[in-house]
C-alpha cells in the first residue's frame, strides 16, 4: 500500500534509489584513512551485470516469481508447457540429416498412405474398371516430383537463410507476389494439418471401427494435443520424431517388398469386395479427360510436402543447405518407391476403395497381403503416427512463415514473437484453432479436404519456382543456364498442376481457396499499410538538441468523498505538482457544502472547486472543466490522478468502478491529457 | 496533441491557470494611476458561479456538447430519450388525484380485465358446473380488498414520505424482513410486467386472432416500448396516462351497467360454447377444497395493486397523504364495481373460458352482450391500453424501490442515481431485461405467469401491515387502538392469502417465488456487507494535521524504441520528477546496442536502463525490476510512465497495445504503483 496516509507529515525521508541496482556501501578499512567503496548487489537472483554500461540481464526467476492471484497461473502454465528457455539456446538445436528427414519430410512421406487411395475414389467415379489407370497416373505423379526436387535443390542452394515460396516470391518477383505464396500457403499449412490428422484418424478407424463415429472428436483433440506438445517446443527434440518416420518407412517397404515378391512369384490372389459394397451405388460416369485429371490433382497432393525441407533450411547442422538438399532428395526417393510401390500393388490385386470409407485401401492391401494379424495393427499405427507427424510439419512451417509476415508487418506483431519455450506462440495457437475449425466443418473427410489442399501449394510452388526463374536471368551467376532450365521446368510444371487441380477440382472445393487467398492476401495488405502509416506517424525526424522538458502539467484530482483513496491520489497530486486542484462533481449541494465544511481541516493548501451539476452527468462537466483549464494554457497537459479501489474480487467489479472506467475511456481519447491512476489496496481486516 | 515534442528546449512558457475560471484582467483606469482589475468570465455557456466559495454550476452544454466518434451517439440519445432535465424540475411535477388514480390504480383497476378469468380458468377444471362459484370467490375477494385498503390507508399516513413495504418493514422489524419485503416486490414488480404486458396483448389476439402466434414478440416490443418511453421520463408527465384509465373506466362501467340492465330485464339469452369447443378435454377434476383454494389465489392478483399509491405518496400534490388515501379508497371502489360486476354477469350468462385461450373471457362477455361490433373493438382497444398502463406501474415502482436499495447499500450504488431525463436509468434497464426474459420463458401466457405474482405481493403486503402493527404498539400514538385493529385484521388476510397462495400454487409456479426471493434476500445482503465492509476500509479515523505531501516517486519509462509516444513519455517523465528512468526491457541485445548508442544524443540526462529478457518475457522482469528499486526505498511510490498510441479506428487495437494492456493490468494490482498514461494521438497526415 501506498504509504502517504499513515506517514506522519513533514519532509519525506526519502532513499537514494540506484536505477542499475548497483548498492554502493561506503565504510572504511582496518586501517584509519583506507576509506573504500563496496558494491553489493542483492538483486543477483534477478538480475545480472550486463556487459555494456547500464545493461542489466534478467534472470529466468524474473518470470517465474509470482505474488497473487496470478501465481496459480503461471504453475499451470509451468505444468502445461515448462520452464522458459533462453534464447540462446536456439543455436545449439541443429538437425542432423537422420532427424531433418524425420522432421521435414513425414508431411511427404506419409502421402504415400492416402495417396494412392485418392487417385482411385475418383476413377472409381468411373466403375472398378477405371481403377488400371492408378499405376500410370502414380507413375506421372512421381515424374513431377522428380522435377519439383531438382528445382528445389536449386532454390534451396540459392537461399541458405531459409527457402520459403514467401521469401523467394517476395525476393525475386515483388512483395505482391511475396504475398500471394504467402497466402497460399498459410491455407495450405491449415488444411495439411486437418488432411493429416484426418487421415491418421481414418487409419485408426479402419482397425477399430467401433470409434469411427468419433472421429472429429479424435482429430480435434490431436490437434489440441500437438498444440501443447509444439507450444513446449517439441520442434527442437527431433529424437521422438525419429520413431515413427523410420517406423513407417521399414513397415512400409517391407511389407510392399513382401507384397511385390508375392505378386511377382503368383502366390496370392485378387481382392474381392465384401458383398455389403455391392449395394452401394457406385460408377456410373464416363471416363473422360475431365475425370483423369481430377483423379490426377488428388494424387498430386503427394508433392506437397516438398516446401517443407526447403522452409528450414536454417534448421540444419552446417553446411545447411547442403544437408538439406541431400535430405531432400532422400525425402522424394523413399516417397517415390512407396507410392508406386503401393500404386502398383492395388492395381495388380484389383484392391477397390471401400465405399463406406470405413476402411483405407492401404488397410486393405496390407490386411490382403498380411492377414487380419498382428502386422496389420502395427502397419496401421505406424501410419496413424506418421500421419499426426505430418501435422506437425506445419505446426513448423505455418508459425515460421507467420512469423516472418509477423516481422515484415503484414500479420499482427505478436506473430513475430517467440514464447516461453522460443516457439511461436500466436502462430501455434491460430493454427490450431483454424485446423480446428476446418475439421469440424468437413466431419474430418479426408477425400473432402483435400480438394482445398493442393491448389493453394502449388500457387506457391509456381511461385517460388518463377522467382528463381527470374533470379536466374537478372543474376547471371555461374550456372545460370542449367539453373534457368531445372527451374523453368519446375515453373511449367508446378503452374500446369496449380491450373488442373484448380479446375477440375473447383466445384468438389478448390473454389474455396480461390475465394480465400485473395481475401487473405488483401488483409495481409492492409495490416501492412497500417503498419507502416503508423511508423511513419511516430518517427521522430530531428534528434532534439538537449533533454526535453514538458511544460509543467495542469493537475487535477476528480474526488468522490473525503476517503482514503481520495486522500492518497490528493498526496501523489502534490508531489507532482505545485498547484494541484480538487475537483468534485456533484448532483447534491447539500453533500457538497459538507465537503467543502471540512476541506480546510482535511487539505487546507489544495484548492477545491466543486462542479454542481443539475443533469447529474459527471464526465460531461469535468471534460468541459478541463476544456476551461486548457483554454488558459493550452501548451500544458492535463494530467487526471484518478483514485480507483483495486477490488479484492473479480465481481466487486460490478459494485464499483463503473464511472471510473467510463472517464478513462473518454479521457484516453482527449488530446493533451495523461491519466495518472492511484490504485488503493483495500487492507484486510 | 502534447507539444513536448515540437517545442524548441528551455524554460516552458506557462501560463498561469485559474481554476475558477475567473480569468483577471488587469489594466489602467482611464485617469493615471487608476489601476483596476476586471474578470472576464469566457466560460458562461459552460459554468456559471456557484453562491460559495469554490463553487461553480455547469450547464446543460457540458452534457450535451461532444466532440469526434462519442458526438454521434450523444445525438442517438438525445433524439431517443430527449435533452437531459434539470434536477430542480423534479420539484414541480406532483400529481392530483385524477393523475394520481390514472398512474398508480391502473394496475390495480386493470385486473378487473383478468382477475374473473383467472379464477374461472381454474373452476373450469372441475367442468363448467363449477363455474358457478365464480361469484362468490370475486365477492371474497372483494372483502379482502377492503380489509386492505382500509389498512393502507393507516400506512399512507404514517408514512407520507413513501409507505412502500420495504420501508415500513425496515422501520418496525428491522433490516432482515425489510429486504425480505424488497426481495418479494421486486419479483412481484417483474411479474406484473409480464402479466400484464401479455394479458394486454391478449386482450388484442382475441379481435385480431392473425397476430396470436406473434404474441411474444409484440410483448417484448411493448416492454421496449415502455423501457425507452421511461427513460424518457414519461412518468412526470401523467396527461397521456389519463386517457387509457379513464376509456377503460367509462367503457366498463357503462358495458357492465348495460348487462346487469339487460339481465334483469331478462333480454339476453344464455352464452353458447363454440362446437369446437367441445373436442377439447376439460374438467374431470373433484370440486374440491383445494381447487376452490387455487381459484381464490389465481383472483388475488386483483389485489395486487395496492401497493403503487403506497410507494407513490410523495409524488401527490400536498397535503400528500390525504390525496393518496382519497386515490387509493376511489381506486378500490371502482375496481369492486367492475370485478363484482364482471363477475356476476359472467355466472349468470354461464360464459366458459377458451380453451384454446385465443379469446378472453372479457372479450366473450363484451361480445355476447354486444354482437361482433364496434363496442367490442373499443372495449378491446381499452383493455389493452390500462394493461399496458399497468405494466407501467411497474416501471414507476420497480425502479423506485430499487433506488432505495441501491441508497442502502443493498443494490448497486449506480441504482440510485438518476439519470438526464430524472429516471432511475439502471433500475428501468434492469426491470425491462427480467421482464422480457419471462415473457419469452412462459410465451406471453397469463395463466402461466399468475402463479409467479401473486405470492411476492402478498409476503410484502403481509410484512408491511406487521410493520404497521408493530408501529402502533411501540408508539402508542393517538388512535393505536383502532389502528392496531384494522392493520391486525389487514396482516391476518394478507397472510392467510400468502398462505393460500403459496400452497395452493406451489407446483404450479409458487415454487420459484419461494427459491428466488431467498435467493434474492441473500444478494442483496451480501451486496450490503460488501458495501459496509468496503466504506470502513476506506474510513479515514483522523484528520491530518497539516497538507499531506507523497514521498517523492520514483518515475521509470518503459520504452519499446525512439519514437514520438516515447519522447513524449519521457518529456512527462522529466516534467514531474528530476530523475525518471527510462527502462529498454528487450531479448534482441543487437537492437538494444543500437538504442543505446542513439541514446546520448536523444536525451541524454534521462538515465537508460536496458534490461536483456534471455527468457523473452516483458512484465515480468519490468516488475522484478520495479521490486528491485521497491526493496531500496519501501515508502516511495513507483510511477510507471507508459506510453500508448491512441489508435484512430477500433480494429487497431488488434495490432497494437496488447503488450501495454497486459501490463497495465499487472501493475494495477501492484501495490504502491501508479500508473501514467501517457496518449500519443497520431496526426492524420
Amino acid at each position: 500500500m501506498f504509504r502517504a496516509v499513515t506517514r506522519s507529515p513533514g519532509p519525506p525521508d526519502e532513499r537514494r534509489v540506484d536505477p542499475l541496482l548497483e548498492v554502493r556501501h561506503r565504510g572504511r578499512g582496518k586501517r584509519p584513512g583506507d576509506a573504500y567503496v563496496k558494491i553489493v548487489r542483492p538483486f543477483e537472483s534477478k538480475f545480472q551485470r550486463g556487459d555494456d554500461e547500464g545493461e542489466l540481464i534478467a534472470t529466468e526467476r524474473t518470470v517465474l516469481d509470482r505474488r497473487g492471484r496470478t501465481a496459480a497461473l503461471r504453475k499451470l502454465r509451468t505444468w502445461l508447457i515448462g520452464r522458459p528457455i533462453h534464447s540462446e539456446r536456439e543455436e545449439h538445436e541443429r538437425l542432423t540429416k537422420l532427424k531433418g528427414l524425420a522432421i521435414f519430410s513425414s508431411d511427404n512421406i506419409s502421402s504415400s498412405a492416402y495417396g494412392p487411395e485418392e487417385i482411385m475414389r475418383v476413377l472409381a467415379l468411373a466403375g472398378t474398371g477405371a481403377l488400371t489407370l492408378t499405376l500410370p497416373l502414380a507413375g506421372l505423379i512421381t515424374v513431377m516430383l522428380a522435377i519439383v526436387t531438382v528445382s528445389y535443390r536449386q532454390t534451396i542452394k540459392a537461399y541458405p537463410k531459409g527457402a520459403s515460396s514467401y521469401i523467394v516470391a517476395s525476393d525475386n518477383l515483388g512483395s505482391t507476389m511475396g504475398v500471394l505464396a504467402a497466402a497460399a500457403l498459410l491455407i495450405g499449412y491449415v488444411v495439411t494439418v486437418a488432411v493429416s490428422v484426418s487421415a491418421g484418424v481414418a487409419a485408426i478407424t479402419s482397425i477399430v471401427p467401433e470409434v469411427f463415429d468419433y472421429r472429429v472428436v479424435i482429430s480435434v483433440s490431436l490437434v489440441v494435443l500437438l498444440m501443447v506438445g509444439n507450444l513446449r517446443g517439441i520442434r527442437e527434440s527431433g529424437t521422438i520424431f525419429m520413431i515413427p518416420t523410420y517406423a513407417y518407412l521399414v513397415v512400409m517397404l517391407a511389407i510392399v517388398g513382401f507384397g511385390v515378391v508375392r505378386v511377382l512369384t503368383g502366390s496370392v490372389g485378387e481382392f474381392q469386395a465384401p458383398a455389403a459394397w455391392a449395394s452401394i451405388e457406385q460408377g456410373g460416369q464416363a471416363l473422360g479427360l475431365f475425370l483423369i485429371l481430377r483423379a490426377f490433382s488428388q494424387g498430386a497432393v503427394a508433392l506437397t510436402g516438398v516446401e517443407a525441407v526447403s522452409d528450414g533450411v536454417p534448421a540444419f547442422k552446417p553446411p545447411e543447405w547442403k544437408n538439406a538438399r541431400t535430405t531432400l532428395t532422400w525425402a522424394a526417393i523413399v516417397f517415390a518407391v512407396l507410392f508406386v510401390g503401393i500404386a502398383f500393388l492395388v492395381t495388380v490385386l484389383r484392391i477397390i476403395p471401400d465405399p463406406t470409407e470405413e476402411q483405407t485401401v492401404l488397410s486393405l492391401l496390407v490386411r490382403h497381403l498380411t492377414g487380419d494379424g498382428v502386422i496389420l495393427v502395427i502397419a496401421q499405427i505406424a501410419t496413424a503416427l506418421i500421419l499426426v507427424l505430418a501435422a506437425n510439419t506445419s505446426f513448423a512451417d505455418f508459425p515460421r512463415l507467420s512469423s516472418f509476415l509477423g516481422r515484415d508487418g503484414f500479420l499482427p506483431r505478436q506473430f513475430a514473437f517467440r514464447g516461453e519455450r522460443l516457439a511461436f506462440t500466436t502462430g501455434i495457437v491460430a493454427l490450431s484453432l483454424m485446423a480446428i475449425g476446418l475439421l469440424v466443418g468437413f466431419n474430418a473427410s479426408v477425400s473432402g479436404l483435400i480438394p482445398l489442399y493442393t491448389l493453394g501449394v502449388f500457387i506457391a510452388f509456381t511461385l517460388s519456382q518463377a522467382g528463381m526463374l527470374v533470379r536466374w536471368w537478372t543474376r547471371r551467376e555461374a550456372g545460370w543456364r542449367p539453373g534457368l532450365l531445372i527451374n523453368g521446368l519446375g515453373a511449367a510444371t508446378t503452374a500446369v498442376v496449380a491450373l488442373v487441380v484448380g479446375t477440375s477440382n473447383f466445384f468438389q472445393g478448390s473454389w474455396l481457396v480461390v475465394v480465400l487467398v485473395p481475401l487473405l492476401m488483401a488483409l495481409l495488405m492492409a495490416i501492412n499499410r497500417h503498419y507502416r502509416d503508423h511508423a511513419a506517424s511516430l518517427q521522430i525526424d530531428r534528434i532534439p538538441d538537449a533533454k526535453e522538458v514538458a511544460p509543467r502539467p495542469i493537475v487535477i484530482v476528480p474526488i468522490a468523498r473525503l476517503d482514503r483513496p481520495a486522500l492518497q491520489a490528493i498526496a501523489f497530486a502534490n508531489a507532482i505538482s505545485t498547484d494541484a486542484v480538487a475537483v468534485h462533481v456533484t448532483n447534491e449541494p447539500e453533500e457538497a457544502d459538507e465537503l467543502r465544511q471540512r476541506w480546510p481541516s482535511w487539505a487546507s493548501s489544495t484548492t477545491l472547486v466543486v462542479v454542481e451539476s443539475p443533469y447529474r452527468a459527471l464526465v460531461g462537466p469535468l471534460l468541459a472543466y478541463m476544456d476551461a483549464l486548457q483554454e488558459q494554457a493550452p501548451d500544458r497537459p492535463i494530467v487526471v490522478v484518478l483514485n480507483e479501489v483495486v477490488p479484492r474480487h473479480w465481481w466487486e467489479n460490478l459494485l464499483h468502478n463503473q464511472t471510473g472506467l467510463r472517464l478513462k475511456l473518454r479521457l484516453f481519447s482527449r488530446p493533451n491529457t495523461i491519466v495518472a491512476d492511484v490504485p488503493y489496496h483495500p487492507t484486510r481486516d
